[in-house]
């Protein structure tokens, strides 16, 4: 484990090195800051060489990763980043979520940090770019600020999210929203709890991970859409709006095992059957009205599985999205209503059960505008637009000032090895992140 | 490996004993065989001993088996069941194939063996009587000959078939019909030739195993129905008509995984979605005719399958059955058809292909109404029936003339836990298994 980072003793560091810090304040007022640009080369080989860890035996760059949170690969991948930061004297500090933090002083003591970062977790079969774009940016940004000697008024702080994918549990901890049911909750084999321990945090210390609400200036994140609308619309960089509640729910279907050979058909209680006609459901409630909401069946496992029996139990999820938490909720109860149908036509009993729920998180106007002004500075098209991914900055938007920043995802695909996002518009989302950044140090 | 039976060398030792099977042969004339009935007792504690092989941990009698095939609760039952046979001075064989063989010598040189068992491996979750019911019958009527001092004119040879559940590796050796691709196919994370290893067969020496076809005077087997027709009747014997047909395929849905937040319903490739559909056209295709056709998935995989994951893969089986191997041609035709719309309709690739057909068996004539003269000297009422579920039999039934005896299955449950078949019921089976071996027997 990194040592801890003392703010106050960095402060002292810096007041004694004044000088410095106000010949970079000069630099900066004078526009300075306005031409600095990350090392887009830099990013991409930082990009690569995090690729390596989850990838498929025998595999390439192109055959993505699966490197779930508290997997070995994830710690091998966090590892990796933290050596990076280390490169140029940036020394992680891991919290007691497990999150990496890497934080720069500024020169002005009274003012609140200015936090951004992502997560380097992936989906199983997912690809190079979902969280990793934000990471590696946020540490080229600081990269590209030491070597250029430049010090900001606002402490910079950057953050590597623990599980985005499954739990958020670093974000989660972060805005005081992780639960002691959520720790013990298991995924790809490991709770929460013990995969938190495992990449060097404590689960018991977890109120010393909190950023109470007014603890930062802002968040910002930078991400891949993980859809086709810049793509479609040819546009570099996309402002986004705020992200999509989500409701999942945890589906048991029970019907009763028996013989497939001799249990007439009309005498089955099929719990498969049942959950194909509430798959079909979900698409039909989800598709009925107008809109952006989407509903997805994803998992589903049947017991005992067996080509020569008719499936007795039956478990999936179920989850629905969109900006709007009241759509949702009646989405959720026809699919609900839909289910006793279902469990009544089938002769098996359906059980629905709301296990997760996310509001919307709205973006913060005035950065929604500083990401304009910053992607207008390096003449780089926007529009503004939600998101249909959940993000730790749903997190962070309880916790102060929050912006997003999107770069396209080639034919809007994500979470898939195929998952693609040019380098330059890595790049061109890196330099709106930096001077976005650079934009709000600018304020009073 | 237990030593191997010699044949001549029992009818040498038979021949030396002629006087004891004159007697044998004059008190089965005079009628002593007719009034032979097994120890009901200890065919019940037989299967209740053996029933602890493969139940989940803690669990009782009522809990049921998982004792697959190939795995570590089958050599254990099946070394219980060896130690059975020795109790009462039978030898067990294991043949190349993993069967398990007890031979008794006849009086006669000249005639072929009656065969008669069943299997002791189970589905996952299954229950204390489907096979058992027959294997421990078999142990028993040959314990009961022997306690009561009876030679036969035939050689009795029971047998506990290898691995009915999954591939018929047992009886499909004896009958010719274990191909180099089922020796390699994988089911429960074991291929059938390190399966048939486990056992203590020899999968290069199968050759060994085969019954040519002429070898049995006939081929027996006790099971318990698996459906409800004996017990909704409320009578005691079934009399095998033949077994259906059975088809088997695979199918692969190749879709699209994407992100489950920011994929549009519209543009999603959904493989889950497409299988969905297909479950359920498998249900309309096997009911939109009259019949006692079955069709049933039982198996289906989903990938990533995650919660936020657009499923990209699914694979399952479809199983269809009916005495008419036409008509379960004609329904994969039909499936197969609704497949290429479903695919077009979800913008899924799907592919079904057929990796298993067994033909249907047709039980011999002669041998049904053996059965049926058995049970009338029980006093216990048939019903003729086909059965539904694949047996050994099925196999034996290339190799002989070949006879099924049904006893019933409460509320027609099996391949589950709840499975039940009184105790009386399993007493009154082996009872009629006896007598026909000996009215047989008693033939020319």
């Amino acid at each position: 484990m990194a040592p801890m980072i003392d703010r106050r003793e960095f402060l002292r560091a810096l007041a004694a090195a004044s000088t410095v810090v106000a010949a970079s304040k000069f630099d900066f007022a004078q526009g300075t800051g306005r031409g600095l640009r990350v090392n887009a080369n830099r990013l991409r080989e930082s990009l690569e060489g995090l690729s390596v860890f989850g990838r498929p035996e025998g595999g390439s760059f192109a055959d993505g990763v699966s490197r779930s949170g508290f997997s070995d690969a994830a710690v091998a991948g966090r590892n990796y980043v933290m050596q990076l930061m280390r490169s140029f004297g940036l020394g992680p500090r891991i919290d007691a979520a497990g999150n990496i933090f890497g934080s720069t002083a500024g020169s002005d003591p009274a003012l609140k940090p200015i936090l951004f970062g992502s997560h380097i977790d992936s989906v199983l079969s997912g690809g190079n770019f979902d969280g990793d774009v934000g990471s590696m940016s946020a540490v080229e940004v600081l990269h590209t600020l030491k070597e250029r000697g430049v010090t900001t008024r606002h402490p910079l702080q950057m953050v590597i999210w623990t599980d985005e994918e499954n739990t958020f549990a670093g974000s989660g901890a972060a805005a005081g929203l992780l639960s002691a049911a959520d720790l013990k909750r298991i995924n790809n084999g490991i709770s929460t709890a013990d995969g938190i321990r495992k990449l060097g945090g404590d689960p018991t210390r977890l109120a010393d991970a909190r950023l109470v609400a007014g603890a930062i200036r802002c968040y910002l994140e930078l991400h891949i859409e993980q859809g086709g609308v810049l793509d479609k619309a040819n546009v570099p960089i996309g402002v986004v709006e705020g992200i999509v509640s989500i409701d999942r729910y945890e589906v048991e279907i029970h019907g009763f095992a028996n013989h497939a050979g001799t249990t007439p058909m009309k005498e089955r209680r099929n719990a498969l059957l049942a959950a194909a006609k509430l798959i079909e459901a979900v698409q039909n409630v989800v598709m009925q009205e107008p809109g952006r909401q989407v509903g997805t069946v994803g998992r589903l496992e049947v017991f005992p599985n067996a080509p020569n029996v008719v499936p007795g139990t039956v478990k999936h999820s179920i989850e629905l999205r969109d900006l709007s938490a009241e759509k949702i909720a009646v989405l959720g109860q026809d699919i609900r209503k839909l289910a006793q149908d279902i469990a009544k036509e089938t002769g098996t009993e359906i059980v629905m059960e709301k296990v997760e729920q996310h509001a919307p998180a709205v973006a913060d106007p005035a950065m929604q505008k500083k990401i304009e002004e910053a992607a207008s500075r390096l003449e780089l098209k926007t529009i503004r637009l939600p998101s249909g991914a959940g993000h730790d900055a749903q997190m962070m938007a309880k916790v102060g000032p929050m912006g997003m920043i999107f770069v396209p995802s080639v034919d809007g695909i994500s979470h898939s090895p195929k998952e693609l996002t040019h380098w330059q518009d890595c790049a061109n989302g890196a330099n709106v992140l930096l001077q976005t950044i650079l934009l709000i140090d600018g304020e009073a």
